[in-house]
């Protein structure tokens, strides 16, 4: 049984997650910046994380997430669609930080379900993780929603990422929060009320997602008029936005009947709360849980190659 | 005919318009800081912006808009639609200003055409003053609408404002452009290039306004994958949610194939341009005109009961 030690991470815009990993068991974590909020060049926000982790001699690190981007530490351009975790790896970007290997997983391309392109960059390791961790998603035909700043819509055939969607979701709701007349307040988009997030499904089943724009403002008019909390305005609020996402992504229901969130916590709640409105069941898997397995899987492909 | 002089305004969230008029003729104007960026009173922001007119002994100064709000001057409470020039004259709220008279204008509040509550301050005197300006208007069932920040459709019948509808679109647009990595850069929602604008239209009319959180995110993938320009990609930004707008208010251009505009420049054209695109026919009312044609009917009104 192989007993390696690596380190695998997940550096995404926001934050970088770093794991110790010895054959399939985790043995330390670690939490750094993400690309979008470095005060030190990639290599050394990496190494001085790494830190005392040299002393356990890790064979290499990889790397997943925007970290392959033109704004991280090295390019790894994206591949093109339909992928394999076979092709992905294949495709992995080397360099050496003072006599580390590191690779940097590629993120993906595509012409997406309305004809536009479209990219990601770390979901497609989760999303290969998810077919690790249930062989169920391993043949056929499945869809997939990675809730986030740039929430996915994953089509996934026999293994393959065939194509998928992004809604800047997370991202428009954390602007309306953070600067809006609309409302305002801290939080995120899994901390409004649930009253309010169901209020706002509700008016997005009644009024359909072409309204979106035309009952965004109820947030802001019912609080002036009906003492509505900031709270309920803000669950009001992500539950429009968040309802119009899963009406919009309605096309893909019939032939699939079942959806696969990946993610953590509240968000991910409140996307199994959106699809069972809508009708569809779904199940979840963490995050965290979908990246290791992913990268695990990526390694393997490697491994199997060289 | 009344020569009498008196001072009216437009006192919104982000600017402060004042003319002095004598009779019909505007003799001066001046602008100054919007309710929301005060660093006085607003009492000492208006008299000390009044300065030297007060030499020419004007009657009373009328000002409609956000300065009649909760964080405003004073609080004139929103009245209820459908509601004519007359019953909003007869709201006005009185003060005093270092012995000028100054009258407030009331905003109005409804039930909007999809249930919910819905509010405006300001826009109902450019709404009769675009009455005031064309006759056509003032029989009949009609639909307008006044681009802006909070968008707003109204539609008046025989002379009163019947309902409205608020959207949010000049404040999304505004706070993806400064803050999101959809389409960075300065610039207005008019200020896209008018290529990217007509693509942004054509893609909403291609695949409805449903699928509008599920196109925005084409703004960054085109950069990315298709050297999309900054201002092309800010143009396709602001025909997105300019078409989805419009094609939400669709339910009204069966009845009602005109639409009258009230705006300004850059702005006003992109709406008559969507409208276009929609097969609707639009006319343009210029803002500034309206506003001093609505606060001219008002006073009216209120010169006729007292």
């Amino acid at each position: 049984m192989d007993q390696s030690i690596v380190i695998v991470g997940d550096w995404g815009g926001s934050r970088l997650r770093l794991w110790l990993r010895q054959g399939k068991s985790v043995i330390h974590r670690r939490d750094g910046p993400g690309v979008t909020a470095l005060t030190d060049s990639p290599q050394k926000t990496f190494l001085d994380l790494v830190g005392d982790w040299r002393e356990a001699q890790p064979a290499y690190a990889i790397l997943c997430g925007m970290v392959g981007s033109r704004m991280g530490w090295i390019e790894a351009p994206y591949a093109p669609c339909p992928a394999t975790a076979a092709e992905v790896a294949a495709r992995t970007v080397a360099l050496e930080a003072e006599g580390l290997p590191v690779r940097i997983v590629p993120g993906l391309s595509c012409v997406n379900s309305l004809g536009g392109p479209d990219v990601m960059r770390g979901e497609e390791t989760q999303v290969f993780g998810a077919l690790s961790l249930d062989a169920g998603l391993r043949s056929g035909r499945h869809l997939l929603v990675l809730p986030g700043t740039h929430n996915k819509w994953v089509v996934v055939e026999d293994g393959r990422i065939v194509t998928f969607l992004t809604a800047p979701i997370g991202e428009t709701f954390a602007l309306l929060k953070a600067h809006s007349t609309l409302a305002a307040g801290g939080g995120s988009l899994a901390e409004g009320s649930a009253l309010g997030f169901a209020q706002g499904l509700a008016r997005i089943a009644e009024q359909g997602a072409q309204r979106l724009t035309h009952l965004m403002f109820e947030t802001r008019a019912r609080q002036l008029l009906q003492a509505m909390s900031p709270a309920d305005a803000m669950g009001l609020l992500s539950g429009l936005l968040i309802g119009a996402d899963v009406a919009a992504a309605r096309d893909w229901f019939g032939p699939m009947q079942a959806v696969t969130v990946i993610g953590d916590g509240a968000l991910a709640t409140l996307y199994v709360q959106a699809l069972a409105a809508a009708g569809v069941t779904a199940s979840v898997v963490d995050g965290d849980a979908a990246v290791l397995a992913g990268l695990s899987m990526i390694t393997r492909h490697q491994e199997a190659s060289s």
